[in-house]
């Protein structure tokens, strides 16, 4: 059965400003016993990234003033506001809560702005696991949004290196032979909420393996080809 | 390792008006030598489902106004429109396009309806997968929706059986011990996504298995749970 697996990588530990990710999330699937293999897609939160990114700013956590100017500062519009809740347009045309700032470990005088240029992010550290470890795999960063009319959280791409982010099943004849009308599937996010199902919020599972994802998805991909165009968005 | 698996359910066939879906699927899953096992997560897509539950309804492809006409009458709400794309939500509560009409067998003359009750569906299927083959599962059933602000679909979960479809982690101390913010996680929706990425959309594969999931979430959900109260919804 060509079935999918996503294996949790534990025993990472706390990332620290400078840390190299890729060493650590190869190092720590090592010592579980399951190693990187070729053509795995690597899924890593946004936290660790940003953290060893230099990307933690001090916030005072009683400050909600200092909070607010954070977010204006990130962010290139403010598509809605609620009371304490903004939902923003960062930089990278993600829209989000806080314009993508984490805000999770601010009672420690700390927030997490995203990284300046996450596919970046993800093309660095698939680039260090093919030139240090000698795997050839493609890596995804994932963040965790909320979503109009649905409620709760789910993992999205918000980088991505070595695989599509969108696969294009237009024109793709169906079961019947026939031509489909419209199947953009957005993989890159649904392999993002596949890895987040192993991670937990409170268990310390930054990254997670995803092995057996179909071999034609991998080659070029951006988090850009998951922004909608603000002209053709009925939502902003 | 805690992995998940995620194994996609060949052979079903074609589904056809009447068909009992859980006897479809475990005699295709045991065949394929994968059978289904307590605790195991049943994906079964909402195309199947409608079928199975009659309904199917004509719709003449060059017709515009028939099609018109029968997206109103089952939106309850229209939330946009442009052209020939209709956002509307459903008497679920579903925002989505065409008011979750799937018109890519169109051509074929009919068009098919969402479930009228889909969590009762995803009951239907996991009780008789309990009275007839003795497993104890949950049941989502899928369908692929699109999303403001990013570009490709995924899939969602539009009806959930014996598993949460939100698990609020919230109060729950993140790696540092302290309280987490919001960490409402939708895994019903994760689910739904990760199976869909082992069913392919011209491969006929309507059902997956997804294996290993955290047990404390087995239990009672609902996709009502997932419905964003329209009060509170800042895009609707």
């Amino acid at each position: 059965m060509e079935s999918l697996q996503v294996i949790p990588v534990h025993g990472i530990g706390e990332v620290t400003p400078g840390d190299e990710i890729a060493a650590l999330v190869a190092d720590a699937a090592g010592a579980q016993g399951t190693p990187i293999e070729d053509r795995d897609c690597l899924v890593i939160t946004q936290k660790i990234v940003s953290k060893a990114e230099h990307r933690l700013v001090p916030l005072d956590p009683d400050d909600p003033d200092a909070r607010a100017r954070l977010i204006e500062s990130e962010a290139v519009r403010i598509v809605r506001r609620r009371g304490d809740l903004v939902i923003a347009e960062t930089t990278h045309g993600f829209v989000c809560a806080n314009a993508g700032i984490d805000l999770s470990n601010v009672d420690d005088g700390y927030a997490a702005l995203l990284p300046v240029d996450s596919d970046r992010s993800a093309h660095h550290i698939r680039n260090a696991l093919g030139a240090r470890h000698g795997v050839d795999v493609a890596v995804i960063v994932s963040d965790t949004f909320g979503r109009p009319w649905r409620l709760g959280l789910t993992d999205v791409a918000i980088g991505v290196a070595g695989i599509a982010a969108v696969v294009d099943l237009r024109g793709t004849a169906d079961d019947r032979g026939r031509i489909l009308q419209v199947t953009e599937v957005a993989i890159a996010d649904e392999i993002a909420s596949a890895a987040e199902l192993v991670m937990g919020k409170a268990a310390a599972v930054p990254a997670a393996i995803v092995r057996g994802l179909d071999s034609s998805w991998f080659g070029d991909g951006s988090a850009h080809d998951l922004v909608r165009n603000p002209q053709e968005d009925l939502f902003r």
